[in-house]
């Protein structure tokens, strides 16, 4: 037996690699302004919770990945979004149960440290995080040889926010009469894309460079369009007690989503051609073949989030959204019956 | 083009096995008897935080992965202790800072869905959570076609705990005369696995099965074994304000871990042979042929957690780590001079 030494590096982790991500990250943090992040190098991240303005704080916490939108990411290498997506979900995820963030950490695992995507990862994060109003707390990146292709990883991020008991959110004071407002998703979100690239990549076979003229930009541009967070626009909505419920349309579209609001005995009625289905959403289906009833349980059909009022609200809802610019549609309406989410097309 | 319908499932996704994963999580929480977790459903784990017995809560929060410790549960296709090293990483990590779990969140990504395999991550980090007095607040299991090979997925935890912020340790009260306590690891804990991974099955060829007579045990065992919580025999030393650093000894070792805690002008000097290294580290030290000072960076070699307190409190602190049955040695004293790690040779 030979005497070769064998090094962590031989291994495939490469700590000086590593070194360098930590110092790419902590430049690009400081380059987007993000306020008080703590010192890296804690074992855990420090988070000063400030309790006397609450009286019975509720922490809301979300976990979630950015799925295989990464593969988008991954074919153009251009990892700037991919975080703004992840710190938006989470935002969205919370932001239902009248949260707002706290902090955030990130998860990233790659099989090569490669500092300059790592540097591009957090770059989003940060971004998004600012545009939230939440602290990074910390993260992990880790070295995992064997496990991911060359120039991939995954991506994964949690969230903790907070809410007062008596403003927390979560469906049980929806009535019937109440109506359904649907705000406008920004594009696919973060959700459908194992079948969206099937249709795109496999059966058409077209490039991300591909510009298609029914969606008026490229492959690539469509797909890695950021999942909007809603905070700005919803949480005014969420102090002022207008709201009865919020639902986050991710994996499992409208009808998977609204339905874990839906109290006991009522429905959701929802009026199929009361808002712009997006030309992408149109493609997709189109290509796929996809039923009505699949489509809506895969993708968000232009929908990325859920208001449900008062009808006496109504008035003040819709003129905060439209103060804030928001696009949005009455798209149905709660009644009394089954515990059921249905679709009825006009006319 | 063929008017073949394209749906979720022919793409990767199957949300059938989705549901059962669900079913099976529930399943195994409620054996474990695991209390009081949140419903699964809503978008965010709900955590009403009880803040009335703390002056100036701090929440300390980490994100952890498995890392390539996966592989070997992977190679034996053991799935249930994997979540128990995830958990407890996550609770010394917090622990070092003096805090206590309040809840733990979990991400898990898989190639394809297998129901069974997720049952048995789950039911690991429910007996952890369980035996950590956390609350399993919630998780995200995703499948992700074309990421992780079949069999395989990566698993990545995150966890927020409490404590009072005179009870915060960082390590700045830490003088020179203090006493250094060595903590027993269970073994490898999650750290050095790219290296051994390389060492046991790649130079030496050794299969899973393989009884290793140095180490008493099988390689599979010796590798799967759980990384240990120190929460039940630290809390109440910290609690008593006895300690003045905490250190868990992960990657990078005893040196580059025991550095992060300690102040200016201040540096540790540990003594080489005041422990007893086990077998395993032996074993891979002169299989790979590494230094003394690589073999330090690289795994934990026996130590998992590093005590430190002031020199009059050095009986009180032994008595409880008596009294915990914890295995424990001196293995070093804080001395005035440049922040650095020293190892010293006996005699």
């Amino acid at each position: 037996m030979g005497k070769k030494k064998i090094t962590y590096k031989d291994a495939g982790v490469d700590i000086d690699k590593g070194n360098e991500a930590v110092k790419r990250i902590k430049k690009v943090i400081k380059e987007i302004g993000l306020s008080s992040v703590e010192e890296i190098g804690h074992f855990g991240g420090f988070f000063p919770i400030s309790i006397k303005k609450f009286k019975n704080p509720v922490l809301i916490s979300s976990v979630d990945g950015v799925g295989t939108k990464l593969k988008v990411a991954f074919m153009v290498n251009k990892h700037d979004t991919v975080g703004q997506d992840l710190v938006n979900h989470c935002v969205n995820d919370i932001l239902v149960h009248g949260a707002k963030p706290l902090f955030f950490m990130d998860y990233l695992a790659m099989g090569k440290l490669v500092p300059e995507t790592v540097e591009e990862i957090v770059k989003g994060i940060a971004i998004a995080c600012k545009e939230n109003n939440c602290l990074l707390l910390g993260g992990e990146t880790a070295e995992m040889p064997d496990f991911y292709r060359e120039g991939e990883y995954d991506l994964a991020g949690f969230m903790v926010g907070i809410v007062e008991k008596n403003k927390l959110i979560d469906g049980s004071n929806i009535k019937a009469g109440d109506i359904i407002i649907g705000l406008a998703s920004t594009g696919l979100h973060t959700n459908g894309y194992s079948l969206a690239r099937k249709i795109i990549f496999e059966k058409l076979k077209l490039k991300p460079e591909t510009y298609i003229s029914e969606l008026g930009k490229t492959v690539a541009e469509e797909l890695l369009t950021v999942h909007k967070s809603y905070l700005h626009s919803v949480s005014d909505l969420i102090e002022n007690g207008l709201l009865t419920g919020i639902a986050h349309i991710t994996g499992g579209g409208i009808t998977d989503n609204l339905i874990r609001i839906l109290p006991k005995n009522l429905k959701a009625e929802i009026l199929l051609d009361s808002w712009d289905v997006p030309p992408i959403f149109k493609f997709l289906v189109k290509e796929a073949h996809l039923e009505q009833e699949e489509s809506f349980k895969t993708f968000n059909m232009g929908i990325g989030m859920i208001l449900i009022c008062h009808i006496k609200n109504e008035g003040r809802v819709i003129s905060h959204l439209k103060d804030k610019k928001e696009k949005y549609w009455i798209i149905g309406e709660i009644k009394s019956g089954k515990r059921e989410i249905i679709y009825i097309k006009k006319g």
